[in-house]
């Protein structure tokens, strides 16, 4: 297993300045580079000189996501596996976003693209290698430590996931169930050890659900509550906890309407963990499990 | 101010079996008597007797509501305050209910009856008065420590709140006022140094919107919200903030139709803090800060 | 009873500029006014001007305490009940300190002097008075909104606890009682309905053990601790929970060696609550409850 | 990478029925299976038959520790890379232990005993495998979900510290250093992407200075801490946060005279994160944040 994480979100604001704005001191990214169209930005305790980037667009939505591969050697062998897979692969040669190095480049079933990559230039946390204290000052926003997960939409729930699993030795955490009891509307996916890295879920092609953002406990989730009140922020769902993960959550829109999360607690993943499954009839419970009730937009809005 | 708390509520509740299974093992209340109509009960950290008592009855809401003063000899002073104020007393002897002593009962312009009594046997909160540790062993359920306060609706929302501040020295923590910013359609009313002991809001009259059970902290929160989810139990709204009182809360219904919430932080009250308003187009942040969504129920259903 | 609270302590702090930013940026204080000799301070969460005068001086400790009261008029009626119980008062002009009017003044047996007060200017909170947010933007530090309580030391334990239930009305919550069991070692009183407003221990005459702020939950002690590792504040105890209030806390030192103590949770305090008595030999448990060890410094060293 | 986790240590008991009670009572595991000599255990939410057991014994300390890893072949694989390594190796035959199957064993440089093993019976976690609530009824204790991690202690740290790693890459998260900037005192090492997996330090050969056991949140840490105070279990530090890892913890002694901690949070660790160093001057932060004083046990008291 050598992806270690989701290192990377590209997405199309059309709400540009709102948009910067919001990331930065709403959500509480730390912005490391700007182009004209373009902010790179991380999340606090990221080593890696961005995860998320904002693209200057007509539309909201997902330029494409990128998983971080522990070793250089691992584009190759990842791009021969695609292709013996079956997938057309092609190489995004470096520097052609700031900071990167190469990356291999591919489309999944449900139409997302998605990059590998191993190099990119480390900017640091924050806080010295030698005696740090546990956070730095100045943190502003709901300054989550770490970009999480995402959840991208699209026809083939099942072609995506039988990718993500047999190239990439994903293992499925979780999954709901259509009435049939086998065809999946969704599955969570991970090869770290945190019940997702990704999911994916029934929608329209190339959609994106939500990019997650990981916060640490109970009370922080509160503290961004707080945030997405005083900021008049579009809350969608949440303060909830997820049955699915068991984590707890809020869902809420940036102002170009892509959906955010923040995201804490949920189980720790192994791999010889039983892979757990939702029926259709109790997919409420696992979305919301207090009230059982997702609401509608949660099942029917992408960006 | 004489005025200690809600020291006791009596509720009808047509689900019988069903509500006294949940309000001991749900809510997590102790039960200390019953008889063939009434069961009553006590939170873990209240040394009287009882604080809720449930009446089997064909339909839900408040029998009446009691304040506990501190001294026996208010009895007579706020009767005679009551009486001179225009409103009518009546006397129940000690005995008429299980281990209460004597009370003055009247009735408030929004409808509801309101006792007052400064006797009721103790029968302590389960830990030792020596050397005790901070709390019990085997609580079950949501284990609110102590029964908090309660929202009673009506007509006449002036009428009640004056009595109350005039009669008994209630101060007003905040109230929400309609379109002409004078006319109350809700006031926060409290005696301790808590945000509220008793609120008023517009609605039928004698109507009960909710008793409030307090829990210490936001965890406590997502604890009663697991319970609530692992028992169906049907969810009004939350976990949420109210900007009214600052606390954090859940509201839901008790099996009978009732609604209950459990209500955590809140800023402390003195007297001398300024009353905040609301006005009426921003009551859904008051209720509900983070979404500004209060929902519909939570303003129309009333037991 | 109209006591509101502790309102005020003057703090003698030799240590000047380095105690001044302490409280500032590690308590997160807010400065209202400041002369050549004093810098007068508040909590966020408090209206009045302040409640924290710091006072330049050779030494450290308490200059003196006061409480605020609700009304005007309890200037006279407590000088007269104070007088009759044989204790000499002072007035101080309004103006005496910056923003505060008349104040009466006396001192108790173990040597503290205490004012009683009813006019302050008010200076808010930081919010508006019409649809507030649940807290203002801009705090730091620990950022406590409210000056909690006080422990003052001296030799006649009993007789300043005597004088505050006689004269004020202050109730007992809890005591640690000598092996006779009787004598008082401590006393935890109250007028509120937090577990204590002020508390009395045996110690040098006109001793200060500590001041303490409020935090709302165990999440902001963390955080309070973390400031303390942050700033290499010299902590005495802590985070723990005191078995008496069983509130959890913190116990450090500001940097002119006056004790200071966040605080948090605890009962609601009822005048009808028994008293809770600790035994000479479970003081340990009383103080630290989790380790049963309050350390050496604790019962020995006060400003 | 395929060690998946610390799959189960077996500790020495001498004070043998005290130590039954406390691990299933005070720390909250599940009895599995019981012979004679041994009593096996479960944290809760862990699938396999086993992860911790007690072996009845003259003294105090660790029989072995064992990885799960997870694939059946990596025996194979690790047994050759051990021996290749220079480092002899048996096998252990399945059902030597209830419950296992087949165990490679080999002896760490520090002297401790370390298993690998891919077959463990599977038991549940109490939870269905179809809309599973987030939590079981009837837990009881500290109820952590999870062992988390060891500490080990020896002369040889390097020596372990460099077979850990170079044989089943481990990588090092962080790591305190001698006056000569260079020799660790100890390493913290990881596979999974939690701060540690296992942890090395100078101390007794074959020595065990704590197991440690998976908490979610500092909320569980305080109810951890009141557990131990109500059953007057000797508690060595805490709670407190580790400035390595940014865990925060307590520690805490088992009836016979072995360490165990409850640790939550830290950082999420990933095999790209610069290691962090602490010098031996800092030492005291790097363990006790707040405070900055381990306290002398800490660090002179192994099993």
């Amino acid at each position: 297993m050598t992806i270690m994480r989701l290192g990377r979100v590209q997405l199309r604001v059309p709400n540009w300045e709102e948009s910067i704005e919001y990331y930065k001191n709403v959500i509480g990214l730390i912005e490391t580079y700007r182009d004209e169209n373009h902010v790179y930005l991380k999340a606090w305790d990221e080593h890696d000189h961005h995860s998320v980037i904002l693209e200057k667009a007509d539309s909201a939505g997902l330029d494409h996501l990128a998983f971080k591969v522990r070793f250089d050697e691992d584009l190759d062998t990842y791009e021969k596996k695609l292709n013996e897979y079956g997938v057309a692969t092609e190489r995004i040669p470096a520097g052609t976003r700031v900071a990167e190095g190469e990356a291999v480049r591919f489309q999944v079933p449900t139409g997302q693209y998605i990059e590998l990559y191993s190099q990119i230039e480390k900017v640091g946390n924050g806080l010295p290698l030698v005696n740090p204290a546990p956070w730095p000052d100045g943190l502003v926003g709901m300054a989550p430590p770490r970009l999480d997960h995402l959840l991208i939409a699209g026809e083939d729930v099942e072609g995506t996931t039988k990718l993500l699993q047999e190239v990439f030795g994903f293992s499925m955490a979780e999954r709901v169930v259509l009435e049939d009891g086998e065809t999946p509307l969704a599955t969570w996916l991970f090869v770290s050890n945190k019940a997702h890295d990704i999911a994916v879920i029934k929608g329209p092609n190339g959609g994106l659900h939500h990019i997650a953002f990981y916060l640490e406990e109970w009370s922080d989730i509160r503290k961004a509550a707080d945030i997405i009140g005083k900021n008049n922020i579009s809350l969608d769902k949440g303060p909830v906890r997820h049955g699915i993960t068991r984590g707890t959550t809020i869902y809420f829109f940036d102002p170009s309407g892509n959906r955010n999360e923040v995201f804490c607690g949920g189980y720790i993943a192994y791999h010889d963990n039983p892979t757990i499954t939702w029926t259709i009839d109790n997919v409420g419970e696992g979305i919301s499990f207090f009230d059982k009730d997702p609401g509608e937009r949660f099942t029917t809005v992408f960006s």
